[in-house]
């Protein structure tokens, strides 16, 4: 594999402005980063861990709750391999899931723009069930608001999820220590390459799929094997660069991947270099990072090729300062959060 | 208090067209009712009894969690007594203490429109940590979205929340039955009139201020009470009238209201006259119905008296199939859901 020019390692810091929220800022890269840290971590954290990873972990009558939200303003609603349903269901089963948590129950919020079609609010609501029954969790709570035509985008859900935590420990940024090896669950950017393809109305011939799909099972079986999982990252927006470098941040430790190791498919390959995008930092809905002791990386492989056979080790942990090294044919970069916006409203 | 002509009673059944989604499916009345009925019962729940309450129970790890989603899209976003923040934090606290829960955590997610201020959200969320904090309740968790400028209007919340159900029996509108009590917490339709008033720039004098505010304290009081709480209910879309008949069609019975009985401020009063509105179908957002066996309505009103010293037992519960009768001078007036949207983006 060459070191294609189509890897914008470190992309340019865009010019913002600081008084109005901007695209960029609903990234999930740097400008999310300062809007979180400059404006809801004063309000709402009591401590410094709060906030820091995909849902909140919580003791509740002897019971170890996780509960995490997201909305979901992906556009267009419909795409291959899903839709904003199957979305808001599989992306909240998947961050319950990266805490460590088997997933129960799910809530649907639900913001309407007058005029939208109830046909397609019916096929959106049938994706959901099936995709909840999929993952095996309860959609039980819901709400429904509509605004006026001009005032929405046809619909934003939103869904939150809880579930019982699973492990003995924590899984969290900040227990990943120097010798952890960093495990991919299967190949990268087929979400965001899929619904750019819907929105653009791009022909990519084979068509690529998103691979949306619910990630909980995997964990289970990780946790059945009594694997130590330090931390679990599922690779959404800014894909999987923002996300390695949002824990190595946190953790305070050096990460090292290794750009061969990391499965990008051949479709998805073709389709970034055309449109100038870099995999490392296009999303996805049903790919995880998973960060073991370097002893339990051979393990924790077999179980994630147990559900998708581009599983590989693409990297380790050392002593560091909140860095990511990519290790490519050509040399050595840094990776950055993802700066500004690659593919908005991604999910 | 003579029989105001501007009770308008039965709203006549507006033309819909089923096709599309109108701003009466969001009202909380008839229109989203049948939305309900039509898409997301059928796609979601797998119990007569989901989604009927304003959350939902789930029993996890031995504890009794209860659960509930809400999106908040109300306009103006900042009102004469709250902002949209602190109706995130405090509706949805609402919702849990109807449930009998002890509110614990919730969770935020924003949808931006690109182009909002950045000191109007950084005031929100002062709000959302003021209100938490008043509640006792934590933001542990959240998600922020931005949407294209004209896509979406200024900010909308999800808020969600889970709690620890406290009540030894479920509170539902199931366990409603002849004889019981209707006590309600205070005045109606102060809620309403504050946004109406913000909205429309009408400068009520003295202003009405929105009658916001956490019910969690008051009903864990009545918890402690040993009161057997059949069903609690907070009064927002569709008001109290929508309220009662909700629950009347839910549990098979008949309902009573004395109109006299029924706490309206002079201010409210005289607004809702002016603008034509019905108070008894004014969204409140501090303001519950508690139904609780005939001879335990005077210990509830004396706890709900504690909170506020308009709270009055309103009604009675008989044998009947799902109707609600207001009985003033001039005679007993069926009520109905809310037919068609008197207040849109109320809340």
């Amino acid at each position: 594999m060459s070191d294609s020019p189509t890897f914008s390692l470190n992309c340019p810091l865009p010019e913002t402005d600081r008084d109005h929220v901007e695209m960029g800022h609903g990234s999930g890269g740097l400008l999310t980063h300062r809007l979180i840290e400059d404006i809801f971590r004063p309000a709402f954290a009591e401590a410094p861990e709060d906030l820091e990873h995909d849902g909140a972990c919580i003791e509740i009558g002897g019971a170890r709750i996780a509960f995490t939200t997201d909305s979901y303003v992906v556009r267009p609603l419909f795409f291959e391999g899903g839709d904003i349903g199957t979305l808001a269901v599989n992306g909240t089963v998947n961050d319950l899931a990266m805490c460590g948590a088997r997933p129960i129950a799910l809530s649907a919020g639900f913001v309407i723009e007058e005029g939208f079609p109830t046909s397609d609010l019916a096929r959106i609501a049938q994706s959901m069930r099936e995709a909840a029954q999929a993952a095996g969790v309860r959609l039980v709570t819901g709400d429904t608001k509509v605004v006026e035509r001009g005032k929405g985008d046809g619909l934003y859900i939103n869904s939150s999820g809880i579930g019982e935590v699973m492990t003995p420990q924590l899984v969290s940024p900040r227990r990943v220590r120097p010798g952890d090896a960093i495990v991919l669950s299967g190949d990268i950017g087929r979400h965001g390459m899929a619904v750019m393809a819907a929105r653009e109305g791009l022909g990519f011939e084979p068509p690529i799929a998103s691979d949306c799909a619910p990630l909980a099972a995997c964990v289970a079986k990780l946790v059945e094997q009594g694997i130590d999982l330090h931390c679990l990252r599922d690779l959404t927006r800014g894909g999987l660069a923002t996300a390695l470098v949002e824990i190595a941040q946190t953790a305070g430790v050096a990460m090292r991947l290794e750009q061969a190791a990391i499965p990008v498919s051949e479709p998805v390959r073709g389709a970034c270099e055309i449109l100038g995008l870099d995999p490392l930092y296009v999303a996805n809905e049903g790919r995880f990072a998973a960060l073991v002791p370097a002893q339990e990386a051979e393990r924790t492989l077999a179980v994630l090729r147990e559900f998708d056979a581009a599983a590989a080790i693409i990297g380790t942990v050392a002593e560091g300062a909140g860095s990511v090294a990519l290790q490519t044919l050509g040399g050595s970069y840094a990776l950055d959060l993802m700066a500004g916006e690659q593919l908005p409203r991604i999910c």
